[in-house]
């Protein structure tokens, strides 16, 4: 947590992962994030993984830090109290249809300088999740060894369009506090997708070449590399970026008459030349395999450290919290006792460090309603007693 | 090209891929950004794909809508004049290290508002790449359908970073414009990498559990996905995300019964629970599988529409530009005739729509040295006769 943000107020409608990631961002700089759920909890309250009574550890980590306003959305009034809401605040985060009861024009009407920032599946409003926008957009058939397509486990989509839906939703608030105007910015997940391909390249290389570029396993599109064993089982992945780091990579490994050896052979020159060495990789990768199959991982890490040379051990997630650097020394982590699920454990903060400033440790999720009955006073200006029938009446509800 | 951060200028001296998306992003909502090379071209400049003349496609899509200064930087004449337009412009996003000569208490020397978002491997100044970072926090080892670990071909590490970066540094300003102090933003992938693991919940399951999830291949965690094929050969991704969807599953393949089947022989329920889906995935995707495999793909996709069930086929990447909604009539798309590379194609542009706002066509990336003398001048007010000694002793270098 860094006091980036103050005094920008949000109220976030949403579920499963891109959407709930813009409030969290902002959460975590200071934003106040007003999150409104049904009553109970919404369709990604129980996600996986959760404890042994079913509390989601995905929806307590992804709610960080915000507040949590419970209502009856499948009443009007329920609705038309969001709807108020989301009017006094000025600006939402949702992934709620275009078309629907948090259709930015009907917000709009009652607020012009509206802010509304959606996550779609397709731009038409078609749905698509990170796994079927990933799909087609053609990285599941460059992925892995085989013939057949790899989903990527990481939800990569859903955390790019977070990410870039933080960042959109200040730039829109800068633009409304320059000129007084609001909007809809709307953020479909193929869209973010395909242009992620295109701004690599990908679209131009097709177009140029004509064809897609092979699958490549775990070999690096464009330069040197690619993972490799070493005598004690160690599997790394070693990465040469630049050319620093190539001639590093032959005084590490003592492979450099090897490599003039290819030179020689082919006519080339891999010197300033990462694409010829991409090229000629599958020569490059035999020589590199010879040299670190000798090698224990302590002495290739010592040797790779010394050249300045890019590597990092595969490691699966319970070998990664064993390190201090990613988690049992890392200040972004901080014990959190008062997690929803009951389950005390370290927590993680904002991914940025800003060393001018204090790092606040992780703040909790809210429990379902927490925050209703200080949420509707404070931003409708309701009194107790009107809250009360709310609550009364199942269209509002609090905390247990 | 949306103009939403007019007014706001930025330096930008960074490679690859997530620091220069940071400048991307802006540029691509109307911030003026201005790259900083060595003359010639850094270390990215012919990052493959490239054209014939080794051009790079990646470069010149990935720094679009960029102003170019060329300086050479490996003299200290060239460096100081890079601290001055730094300090002049006052937000700068890098890659550089930490403790070279764009640190950033040495910017803010002279600069004491100064903002600084900086790109890092670790958060100790060691190096990372999104290839090595995934590797550490155990993305591969959860990838894919073997015993060995298997990279995503799509760096996305990169990209969440580059759009967390850009969403950083706008809450950077913002703090700026309300309190008058600057910082400096620190991103490390490696943070960036495990602490999305940790959103995720999945730091959480481990301390809770004791263990890590399985590898799923191409299934999805806690709920009901995973590929399918069709009779004509199509495989697709399909999910039913929510109780809607999972209710709307087994009527598009009428398999209402065969899944009562598995819960009366299972003692299980499977409604509201799609936890207790994923648990029974194996049974619930032999029955899928039986429906799938004699429809064609056409009627599977009429079937799963009319139900609201999510769904995408795999397609590679010159399949997935045949399509209307991904590229072909996608508006986010524009030609660009005058790219650096010479060759002309359709670019994408900003990712987010903004119905209320005319989108302006993707604008292309400057050639090295562009901008030189227009940028010395107006930010440094440099005379004529100062920029032509600097261009004339090797200091700055214009387009040819």
């Amino acid at each position: 947590m860094y006091q980036l943000l103050n005094g920008l107020s949000l109220v976030e409608v949403s579920s499963f992962v891109a959407s709930p990631t813009i409030g969290l961002y902002c959460a975590q700089f200071g934003a106040d994030v007003i999150r409104v759920d049904q009553i109970g909890g919404g369709q990604d309250f129980r996600r996986w993984p959760v404890n042994e009574r079913g509390d989601s550890f995905s929806w307590e980590n992804l709610n960080r830090a915000k507040r949590s306003v419970a209502l009856d959305l499948t009443k009007p009034e329920g609705r038309e109290l969001l709807v108020r809401l989301c009017q006094q605040v000025g600006t939402l985060a949702t992934n709620l249809p275009a078309k629907g009861f948090l259709a930015h024009d009907k917000l709009a009407q009652g607020r012009p300088d509206m802010i509304s920032v959606r996550v779609m599946g397709w731009p038409d409003g078609a749905i698509a999740l990170d796994y079927t926008a990933n799909a087609v957009v053609g990285y599941p058939a460059l992925t892995g060894h085989g013939d057949e397509p790899v989903n990527h486990s990481l939800p990569a989509w859903d955390f790019i369009t977070g990410a870039y839906g933080a960042f959109a939703l200040l730039a829109a608030v800068q633009r409304r506090t320059a000129t007084g105007l609001g909007g809809e910015v709307r953020l479909p997940l193929t869209d973010i997708a395909i242009g992620t391909v295109a701004n690599l390249g990908r679209v131009a290389e097709v177009l140029y070449s004509g064809h897609d570029r092979p699958r490549l396993g775990n070999a690096v599109y464009g330069t040197v590399g690619r993972d490799f064993v070493t005598a004690d089982g160690v599997r790394v992945m070693i990465v040469a970026i630049n050319e620093r780091q190539w001639q590093g990579l032959l005084r590490a490994l003592d492979i450099g008459a090897a490599i003039a050896g290819i030179e020689t052979r082919e006519s080339v020159c891999f010197a300033e030349n990462d694409g010829m060495r991409y090229a000629h990789r599958d020569a490059i990768f035999a020589v590199m395999e010879a040299a670190i199959a000798p090698l224990s991982h302590a002495e290739l890490a010592e040797r790779l450290d010394a050249q300045g040379v890019t590597h990092g051990p595969y490691k699966t997630l319970p070998q990664a919290m064993e390190d201090d650097r990613l988690f049992t020394a890392n200040p972004m982590f901080a014990q959190c006792d008062s997690n929803p699920s009951g389950f005390a454990y370290p927590a993680a903060g904002a991914f940025a460090t800003i060393p001018q400033m204090e790092r606040a440790p992780a703040a909790p999720a809210p429990l379902n309603g927490q925050h209703t009955e200080q949420v509707l006073a404070e931003k409708l200006g309701l009194s107790s007693g009107e809250i009360a029938r709310l609550i009364d009446t199942g269209i509002a509800g609090v905390a247990q």
